[in-house]
């Protein structure tokens, strides 16, 4: 290297103390070997909500935590219980959803799994021939039949879409690998009457990690693989691996924390399984062949690692991936409902993405 | 909507006290009304390093936060003295880093702005009509000199590139608008001898937000844009809005807390000019028409809420924009040392990006 001649090298003999560290941030660094790795203390913290956000979302942020996001169900009645009380309790929201929307719900059955086909009131020209099959998230377990419903509506109305939406067997009904046997038969099913790459497969949370398991199984049974995935902060690592699980701790509110309910519900599912399976957690597969796939999370997401590291690891086999994350979002909240701008904008960009890239 | 037959009701009798909350994370939620907007409030934590990164990038996690991060000088020849301080530390790294990537490093003068060459051992077919403009970062006060150049070291070697790295004017030489009249003076150079398109800007830190101020000062000055942009981790908003300076406080270990040293730099540059002026953070300007434009930061990063919110930005004025985000990562650690396999594979990234939209 040539050096530049009239430098003020004098001055380095008065180096402040801060110097030498201060270098680091912006030039090369050197290993520290062999030592410890020491955690990181992060001392308690008053976070204001931020106003980078719309006032819509302010009042999302603004929410406490998810109440008593640190006790659940023991037995499996108790997670039965649970998860019908959630239907229950989401019945009327997700009507006032449907009809703000304006898309048509109708439940049926398809190759013996429950299902709702979703209908915009138009379904774009270009999406006539094009499905997509919606999975629906709540850590494996929660979220059954109407409840399962705001994902499937919000892109069936955003994209145009006509969206079967799959009411996967859960514990305690069925365990591992019962949900993804579900929707994998649904799956087979529309693969035999349309090209596949007509098929988009969309999810969030258990559902993102469930798509992305499907990937994994299609390849595993030699079935052709769909047009596109859009995975939502994807459930993609059961084994508590991640950063974001603990720099997100207590920040998160909707998931909280890995002391929440999440990984218990997605243990119950496991049933003794190993969680590192890639068919539980699909971050331990080889998606190598995979579509191009759409990732969303955001900057308070407790799933914030495990839908990059998926972004990461599909972009490293050079499969077409993209990642959105939105400013001050907890774990799914862009799927809970369409008056916040934000979430609009989320799914506005998934549609994008699956027009882009599934066969007409 | 149809509901199905044979729900089994009767269970809602004996809800759950979480279910109703639980029913949140899923489903519409209401809003809030008129509540005020309560900070939340999250309790000391002891963050490990994740197991999810390379061994390399799990010893740059374990690093303590900067020595002395909240100390900073208070004068200008303070100022001055601890640039130079780190642009003396910087030699001998940089120059290591230099022989290992092979590349060639010529100080010059272009448009009166002084500069260094930077070419690869080979520049790669295709890019043998472009040429990258580099812009260092450093809080726009340090980092001058050599200090500057691994990331135009790094994007010669990985993309196979000439880059030209600006050496612009910096406090207290000279203030706000110094540095974007030096980097557009040497854009102007570039541009009047070549194609545009051909050009591709590449800065992080300060110098992600001055290659957005560059395209913000070239619409003003009625001049081309380039052919595309690589902004790392931008300093895009310097008011301190941005939900990360907050939520990744003492977590970045080189930022550490908006209460470190950089906010200070960026306002002894701006220099009593109003912070939120675009041309300092260009987060507030309009970046229609913007040319394909890919951003990085890290999970960690005290600067990943203004990199997602330039990255949403460009989305919705229809830009083609890409966003890397690296595991456990802090601010801009991705451009200090390709000995890490991430910061390789971030390179990578930004020079597919460029490749795939710069003209050849």
């Amino acid at each position: 290297m040539q050096h530049k001649s009239g430098g003020v090298h004098t001055l380095s003999r008065n180096l402040p103390s801060i110097a030498a560290t201060v270098a680091l941030c912006f030039s090369a660094s050197v290993f520290a070997q062999s030592t410890p790795l020491a955690p990181r203390e992060v001392p308690a913290k008053t976070i204001p909500v931020p106003n980078t956000v719309s006032p819509e979302l302010q009042q999302i942020i603004a929410q406490p935590l998810r109440n008593g996001w640190n006790s659940q169900p023991t037995t499996p009645e108790g997670w039965k219980q649970l998860a019908e009380s959630i239907r229950v309790a989401a019945v009327p929201n997700v009507e006032a959803m449907r009809a703000r929307l304006k898309v048509k719900v109708e439940p049926g059955v398809m190759a013996g799994v429950k299902i709702y086909t979703v209908t915009p009131e138009k379904i774009r020209p270009q999406n006539k021939n094009r499905t997509l099959l919606q999975v629906h998230g709540g850590c494996y377990v929660l979220n059954p039949a109407e409840a399962a419903l705001p994902e499937a509506m919000l892109i069936a109305a955003i994209g145009g879409y006509k969206v079967i939406a799959v009411d996967y067997r859960m514990p305690p009904e069925a365990y591992f690998p019962a949900a993804l046997d579900d929707v994998m038969s649904v799956y087979k099913e529309l693969i035999s009457k349309s090209n596949p790459k007509r098929i988009g497969l969309i999810g969030t949370s258990a559902g993102g990690a469930l798509v992305l398991e499907m990937g994994l199984r299609a390849k595993q049974l030699g079935l052709p693989l769909p047009g596109a995935i859009a995975s939502g902060t994807p459930m993609s690592d059961s084994t508590k691996a991640g950063d974001t699980f603990y720099t997100n701790a207590m920040l998160d509110s909707v998931l909280v924390s890995t002391d929440g309910f999440c990984d218990s519900a997605a243990a119950f599912y496991a049933n003794g399984h190993d969680l590192k399976d890639p068919l539980i957690s699909p971050i331990y597969g080889d998606m190598s062949g995979f579509p191009p796939t759409i990732l969303t999370s955001g900057t308070r997401d407790l799933l914030l690692s495990n839908t990059v590291r998926v972004h990461r690891k599909l972009r490293n086999l050079g499969i077409d991936s993209f990642l959105q994350v939105y400013e001050g979002q907890s774990h799914a909240q862009y799927g809970r409902d369409e008056r916040i701008p934000e979430n609009r904008e989320a799914f506005t960009e998934i549609s994008t993405f699956l027009n882009s890239h599934l066969k007409k």
